[in-house]
């Protein structure tokens, strides 16, 4: 009951891991957006398996399919629909845990929720759903560049216990692209490789922060009291898979400094109103001010880890459990997609809203 | 356009700060809930003006009157509206801000999305909208205690550079109540508050931390893939006034750790199953496990400052502004009711939710 | 759960027949719309009780309050609450009905949903809660007025068997106003008048219909494929009590048609594309086309009677009920304005949809 | 933007009716519901074109596959999508209407309110999407009937001035689907069928009634003041391409009566309170009462027929139109599985919204 997203940019997703597909519905595109499949595959690939030697080594070509809602490379504004279908299933490698719950993971509330879950890849509670977040999130993110050029760029800014220096604005997407952890500081981005295959080698796992950057968001978007847009922004993070904390602006490291520290002074710069600092974050009252949207997502380590763990059954009976199947040692590297993709779905939802109700008078 | 909460316990709030009233109608409550005037109040006098020396000193009794959905001492199962009437305007207080964007407050992004702004005390983006929270909130509560005996229990866990020592569980009501700063640490609370006078005195302001354990949580709760149970407490705690970040179970903290030293293992206990550790802080895969959940909110030091700001005119001129006006030093002790009602209102939404689906086979 | 309408321009109401107040709270008007009480009062008033001799003389001044979201005689984009207090309470005048079902009112099915009911004029099923309704549709009218020159006009076309001539537009709202009875023919009028006060008399009742002419709406309203104009049209209006059947355009007549004698070809006219005909009723595809919209709404006779009926008690008994209370032999005058609100509601809903989608490309 | 039904039983629909495919995805659905891909398949062999020689003779297999959601035959309580492949393409067949609006089709304002369209087949407008419908529904009634025994059946009651005689309560399935028009009445059938062939062969078109009745509908569904059980069954039914008015229980023939003609008394029969007639349709106070929920739908001629039409282009110029394609001279037959399945969706909603609401206490 909880797979749809947005309201106005109504986005309906469906798919477990090992099932036939996964797909979107995306209601509430404009109209006469130019559109291909290569616009939604590019981002795709950025979440893709296998992409890297530091990710999951399941092999998904992850080609994407649009089935309707686009007519001669423009989108007709009605319903698009896009699917993956899924290709390298062995189910075999969760024998294991068919009646077992692996710790950390979601068997034991799903079965306890439905009383079924689909077992092989963990069903729908897999990340390969995230593949409806990022086609949809791609379209989100071609109405915001072509509307307001809005920009949206994630990065890891952590791994473990490795951080690279804080930036004050949003870095180049070629210097995050340039390793595979997403990470634009070079240097920190070859220490963090090599703790995520250390970690690997050792059958564990490691978590960290993704950072994100949204710029050139126009004034005005949010709706207090309760749809302020930092609060959608944390809902559509919180709803990523293993992401444990949110906070925007000077965040949690802000509420030990005193108002006098924190406030942002206004200040005119070229005609208009601007703020001298940001602690703000971009968002004061839960509205955009023009100035850079910044946040932090904390993500856990992955759970899947190639270690002996106690656990139980369905029956409640103490068993061992090691677990086999394709993972991520570090899932930071493929969320930076996801959290660019949940932000575009957040703005631009937010964009139509203040649309509707700014465009009457 | 977004003062509605929820869908099924759908909350609709109103008022601005200096207006006749502030209020809400609360949609979706089952019948037959015994409901009284005094189960409101009691809730608003904790969240009230007034109540100690470390808040506002704004004089507002507060009172609320339940204007339908109530029958002979019952809830009918249709709208309960309820009002509390503003009595204590000072609008001079706010004549030198009439034209002048306060710093770090909503002033300028109001102005900017709608053209036009309730002045005096922040108009909507004043604190006094969290009447109707906690007034609905109340509600939830009520439901969610005859129904499943669900505890929700929140308190100041850090002010500024002040923190309590971290309990493993929710400590009890009284001792959280026991002091004005709502810390249930009795040597910290004094600190916090002779933390609290001092910044008073220099005019200046302080945040800090709000935690807050959620008990008898039926297993089960929570809608994947967007509408998991951790994905709308960050929502709804985020679109609290001045938070700045939230995180559950371990948290931030958390992404420290290797997958191998964060893993909840599971274990039976009295013949139910539960993990032996409760760094999944009671949810895992979005739906909630039946340990106790446990999320923190950060809040921002208080915009409001009694000391010399730059900042500009609606011109853009840059000016120089001295609040006047009531106001608190430290939100964090009022916000305590208000992070409980947040979250009572999305525990009785996913209750009814998990109801609706699994009530039927 | 369901005394909310509308998504964008959300519509939350409350209230019941001898509670204290009915009301409603619309949030996500467009901000800068001048709105005054007489806005609102004027068209409480030709809902009102005892306006007239062939309606119910329940006296009830129906004064209206706007608590919220009005500043300086404008709108502030916030929530609008508008709240009327009861005052003619007469509650011995139910003492009959406490444990006795009326026949063809929502007695019974209240008490079955939900094991409780307000006795007192029907409760929460009184159409005193239409007062909420009149209430957000004169802010509807203003924005759609001030938009797009929106003419929203309703009319009573037949009471029991006394039909007024078909028009093929709008008739002006002078004449409508002119007669107790709203219908603009002043000779079926007067006829209409009489056959009321004679069933009065009798202590039955009539029904009739209501038409309603939408003049002036955009082309491009209406989002298909379910939320088509008519098909929102048609819920608003079967929403409304004592309502029977919808059709527009051609509606049932136009079923005994052939396509050929039904199609409505486009011709251009002051180089606009028109149809040359109107059995579409202004809505193709779901979707305003440019022409008048016209509907019909069916309404029941009163169910409240002044004569023996049989009937049941809680426990299933047989008795026989003498109604007493105060109610109108005849809903249709009174239900033209509620018909014309509803009408407001759904356009100015669809109008905001189609400035989100449209307004971005 | 409207492509979405319901609220807890979520639909969301896609497809264009010569694009590559249709769908659905169903979010909400219960779990452990078995449910095979014949379950959805005879439902839509009951809707498919060249089922018979007075339907379009489009050559589509209309062969359904499930995506997701349902494992080892049984739901999972996570979104099921459902895509049915588009493959009898003819786009020459409208090459003639690209830049020509064919007069009471969607081509005119599809294009004024998106600013392009899908030629071939009428696109989105096309009545293709209700396979969508008729696939959701299918899931639906097996919830219905497996929680509540509820009987969902329809029928052509007239077509063109056709009618069969009024039945008291819901016929035989086998009845229904004995002749091609789906008229329980065989006599009436007969000259249906007669009637249809005949303006077939005039290259023209014919309207008519469809009938539904719904058994054994628990008490207590439907949510006032705007969510009623009819409203929303309004809406439903007006959603459906063709349909032009909605009636349930007396409908507009009930305005002709008097409240004592009128009124259903009550009465008791085995222990239970029935009413002794059924004008109200089965729904009072806008909630089920346990009787036969009756209602009408009426349709309109197809709008596509084989003779010269003045029409204009894009441009607004006046031309001639002579339709090619391939399309049902009488909607009816087909529009029958429609009308259930759209009933079966709205009952399934406010059952669960009903178990959510009353499941609590």
């Amino acid at each position: 009951m909880g797979s749809v997203f947005g309201t106005l940019f109504r986005v309906s997703t469906w798919g477990e891991s090992h099932g036939l597909s996964v797909g979107v519905v995306v209601d509430g595109c404009p109209a006469r957006l130019p559109l291909s499949v290569e616009d939604i595959q590019k981002e795709l690939d950025r979440r893709r398996p296998g992409q890297s030697d530091i990710v999951t080594p399941r092999k998904e070509a992850d080609k994407v399919e649009i089935l309707s809602g686009v007519y001669n490379g423009m989108t007709l504004g009605t319903p698009i629909a896009m699917e993956v279908r899924n290709t390298d299933h062995r189910p075999s490698a969760y024998d294991n845990v068919r009646d077992v719950f692996r710790p950390s993971h979601a068997d034991y509330t799903y079965t306890a929720k439905y009383g079924i879950r689909a077992v092989e890849g963990g069903g729908r509670s897999s990340a390969r759903e995230t593949i409806a977040r990022v086609a949809a999130g791609a379209i989100a993110r071609k109405v915001l560049a072509a509307v307001a050029g809005v920009r949206i760029v994630a990065y890891v800014e952590r791994v473990h216990d490795i951080a690279m220096p804080e930036l004050e604005s949003a870095p180049a997407e070629a210097d995050i692209e340039a390793t595979a952890v997403r990470c634009p500081h070079a240097e920190t981005a070859a220490r963090m490789i090599e703790r995520i295959k250390q970690v690997r080698s050792e059958g564990d796992s490691v978590g960290g922060i993704v950072r994100c950057h949204l710029q050139n968001v126009p004034v005005g978007l949010g709706e207090p009291v309760f749809d302020r847009l930092e609060a959608d922004l944390a809902k559509a993070m919180l709803s990523i898979p293993a992401s444990k904390g949110f906070e925007f602006g000077s965040g949690f490291a802000g509420t030990y400094l005193k108002g006098s520290e924190h406030n942002d002074v206004f200040i005119s710069r070229d005609g208009q109103i601007h703020t001298a600092t940001n602690r703000s974050g971009g968002v004061q009252g839960g509205i955009s001010n023009g100035e850079e949207i910044v946040f932090r997502v904390g993500f856990k380590p992955t759970a899947t880890i190639i270690q002996n763990q106690q656990t139980v059954d369905a029956q409640g009976n103490a068993t061992e459990l090691l677990a086999k199947g394709r993972h991520d040692p570090c899932v930071l590297p493929r969320a930076v997609p996801i959290v660019e993709s949940m932000a575009a779905l957040v703005l631009v939802e937010h964009l139509m809203r203040q649309k509707a109700q700014s465009g009457l008078m």
